[in-house]
């Protein structure tokens, strides 16, 4: 199949728009067999989009880890950060890994966690990717660290607590948490590590009557 | 080449017993590459074992991954958890923190944890491979656990402390510190990981004048 006087926006076996079919397919395929076990040929049979339609969205299989990167970096933080950040710190944070949790359980601790995959597979490997990959786990620890700080300036948070350092912490907790249940695919894994992670918070917990008004 | 009226245990091209130069070799492929990525091919160029001689000692590609990960628990209690554990009970989790830091330091950050990047490769995919990383992930807690119960007896350690979820947590936070030391490429990140993980274990910890005697 090749790209012939096509409509800006063409569709996919399954009337989904192309490029959005052909990052689903590849996302969901990279999810469980990782980025070098798929093939441009399963993500055409998967996507059901033709080689040369496929070419005309992206440039390689690169180019297409770059966008699914994109995607999963969005996707986790305006679906699944940002929901729970609205200024209130701790309680905020302890929103995010209840909803990580949740996420976990819906499925049954298959996947793991997609960015955490490709960073375990493609960091020694690959320095573009390894750079992309360490750019996204910034992001999302920046957010973290953000209200982290808002909440010290509140007087929740206690002045030694570093949030840079708590954020980089917390991210590295929940990959290894989400690693370890997904092999043990237990889903009180995850819950025992997100209570004590909750602990850990505690550390740096101003008690209420302390606060700053 | 194919096994004749060899010795009970030929060397391969670099001298070593052959059965060790090729768990060597594909093991220093594996942790770089991964499982999947690794071929047999590659296996038989890097340690100069022919095929004949392979399948002399290992039944398959599997059967030599399983053997590559009874290698890496062994290294890892042995050689890194055993040598810290001498009964001192939360001192000696901080020295294991210490020597892990170290290790991953003289790696440059270079191949991360070869037990977590064969769990995050093969947990979804390999059913086999996922209950035995399950035991061995299992050993390395059970040492941790035993650990925090023998300070919990001295009274080291705080009475609302359950050792097992401490050492689920312990471990999924090393295995989350080690991937994004990877992903980072910069050992500072381990660091504050592990600066973080010893104030956590201040949360159990007892404070001297409380302890029993």
């Amino acid at each position: 199949m090749t790209t012939s006087a096509t409509p800006p926006q063409p569709k996919a076996r399954d009337g989904r728009p192309t490029r959005e079919a052909i990052l689903r397919a590849s996302a969901r395929l990279m999810h469980l067999h990782g980025y070098h076990a798929t093939s441009l040929d399963d993500v055409l049979r998967e996507s059901g989009v033709g080689k040369g339609n496929f070419y005309h969205y992206f440039k390689s299989k690169e180019d297409l880890g770059h966008a699914i990167l994109d995607r999963l970096v969005t996707a986790l933080l305006e679906g699944t950060v940002d929901p729970c950040f609205s200024g209130g710190g701790l309680s905020d944070i302890r929103c995010f890994l209840d909803r990580l949790v949740e996420s976990l359980r819906q499925r049954n601790c298959v996947g793991g966690c997609a960015l955490g995959n490709l960073a375990s597979e493609l960091s020694d490997v690959h320095e573009g990717f390894r750079r992309r990959l360490a750019e996204v786990f910034c992001a999302w620890r920046e957010r973290l660290t953000r209200s982290l700080a808002e909440a010290q300036t509140r007087g929740e948070v206690r002045e030694d607590c570093r949030p840079e350092t708590v954020a980089h912490f917390l991210v590295a907790s929940l990959e290894g948490a989400i690693l370890m249940s997904k092999v043990a695919k237990d889903i009180g894994v995850m819950e025992q590590c997100v209570g004590e992670l909750k602990r850990y918070l505690t550390v740096y917990e101003r008690p209420h009557p302390e606060r700053l008004s």
